[in-house]
């Protein structure tokens, strides 16, 4: 059998700049240093990052009563009102929003203030969407998809989760012009997590059986093995190599392993490994 | 048979409001009047209109050596370039270009002084668009449909022929966003296009047969029989009754009857009438 893996799987620029900010002011510190929910969607980086002092909490309340040194703010965002708290409770802060979450958070701003009616493209739940939202004001609404749009008045906008799917998007535009008359789109995916899907599909179509590694929280992730499903790949989407099985591999001459965004090369290269030794153990 | 009549067939509000100001103008100083191309696209009107002494002509130079009283603006309006012509040269200048169309054309010349490149929905060959066109400045480009796009550079403005069908609009947006970071919509379709060929359409379902009365170069007509082709009826596209055949209604039992929004009332009357007469001789 052999073992192919995507081309750009694993971090993206994001989620590099994060880590590498965070084990920065780690090191300038040694703790007392918090984020805001984890800084990436990756268990596995979590816990690295719990190691050299760098602690997660909930939310501000988990601040209270500690010895913060410094604050970072995690990749996907965190909402206006609770930036302003952080601001007025003059916490050092380490902004390690990704700077494509960044610029959707201005045009969701933007939009808001040009008086549009601004629709984030997205999941609710995700704390990027929750970001977004607070930038775009009372009236904004996050919809899932096309099927989910609200009563429209006026003109109106659109962000988009970084992470979604353009085919989403595509759908959602075509849905929205048929219904209003002035439509504003700032297609705010990025283009890592379109190159990332399109790889990741290219390669299910070579190989019998995909891997795909990362965090079961991690939205790009969740995407990439809904992606491979969809093209009828049999897909397994895993954190680590522990959790790799013989059985995935029995019928198969060629495996792909792909990741998301926010997984580190090492939770990769374990799982590569972990797979060729599979097979030889067979043989 | 049954003859049915669609309920908004004929005049829209912009035709109506263009030959209402073309016959003031002609009861004024009867005869000297011009139009630069026909003020509809209704040959049966405009003939009604030279009589009365509203005479089109092709361009500025069929004005030349003429004892010009005023000269009306076609319901499609003009380019930016011709209007300035005819504004240095101090012509008497009634502006008889549909109000949505005003819109668009204002629309054109927004997103082109707002640094988009602008995409015009629409028939290049149709004057409308020829007028959109040079409000939307150098670099401005007409796209039949999504096949058609061209290479996208920045920010894509869309302002779309008034006439144009929500589907083609649709499928354009989506297939522009794919290519884009920021695209700013106008859907300039007019509601009464809309309305029209969603009552034609319905109608049609309901028929065995369908009449569409109206100018062969209307482009609101032709897409009306075109799109009940589309839906698989025998539909025949005539301007006047005398067009009519008996064996179109051989083996219907009820026909339908729609037209474009530049027909008049008594060029529909006269089909209905006449419809009703063939299947009395047949009985």
């Amino acid at each position: 059998m052999k073992v192919y893996r995507s081309e750009g799987a694993g971090f993206c620029f994001g989620v590099r700049r994060a880590i590498d900010l965070a084990f920065k002011v780690a090191g300038k510190y040694k703790g007392g240093v918090y984020t805001l929910g984890p800084l990436i969607h990756n268990p596995q980086v979590i816990e690295k990052l719990v190691e050299t002092g760098v602690k997660p909490v909930d939310d501000l309340r988990g601040l209270a009563g500690k010895d913060v040194k410094a604050v970072i703010v995690r990749t996907h965002g965190i909402t206006q009102q609770t930036m302003r708290k952080l601001i007025e409770r003059q916490y050092e802060i380490i902004d390690a929003t990704c700077p494509y979450v960044k610029k959707a958070q201005h045009y969701a701003k933007l939009l808001k203030e040009k008086g549009y009616q601004v629709l984030i493209l997205g999941d609710s739940e995700h704390p990027e969407v929750k970001g977004l939202l607070s930038y775009a004001g009372r009236g904004a609404v996050c919809v899932k998809g096309s099927d989910d749009l609200p009563a429209l008045k006026g003109k109106v906008g659109i962000v988009v989760q970084t992470t979604m799917t353009i085919g989403a998007l595509k759908e959602l535009v075509a849905t929205t012009i048929e219904n209003t008359k002035e439509l504003d789109v700032y297609n705010t995916i990025c283009s890592s997590t379109v190159v990332r899907l399109k790889e990741t599909g290219d390669l299910a179509g070579k190989v019998d059986v995909m891997v795909i590694v990362g965090g079961r929280n991690s939205a790009n992730t969740s995407q990439l093995a809904a992606h491979c499903r969809s093209l009828g790949v049999p897909t397994h989407h895993i954190e680590t190599a522990t959790e790799l099985k013989q059985s995935w591999f029995s019928d198969a001459t060629k495996a792909g392993i792909s990741a998301g965004a926010s997984t580190p090369d090492w939770l990769i290269d374990d799982v590569e490994k972990s797979i060729k030794a599979l097979r030889r153990t067979r043989a």
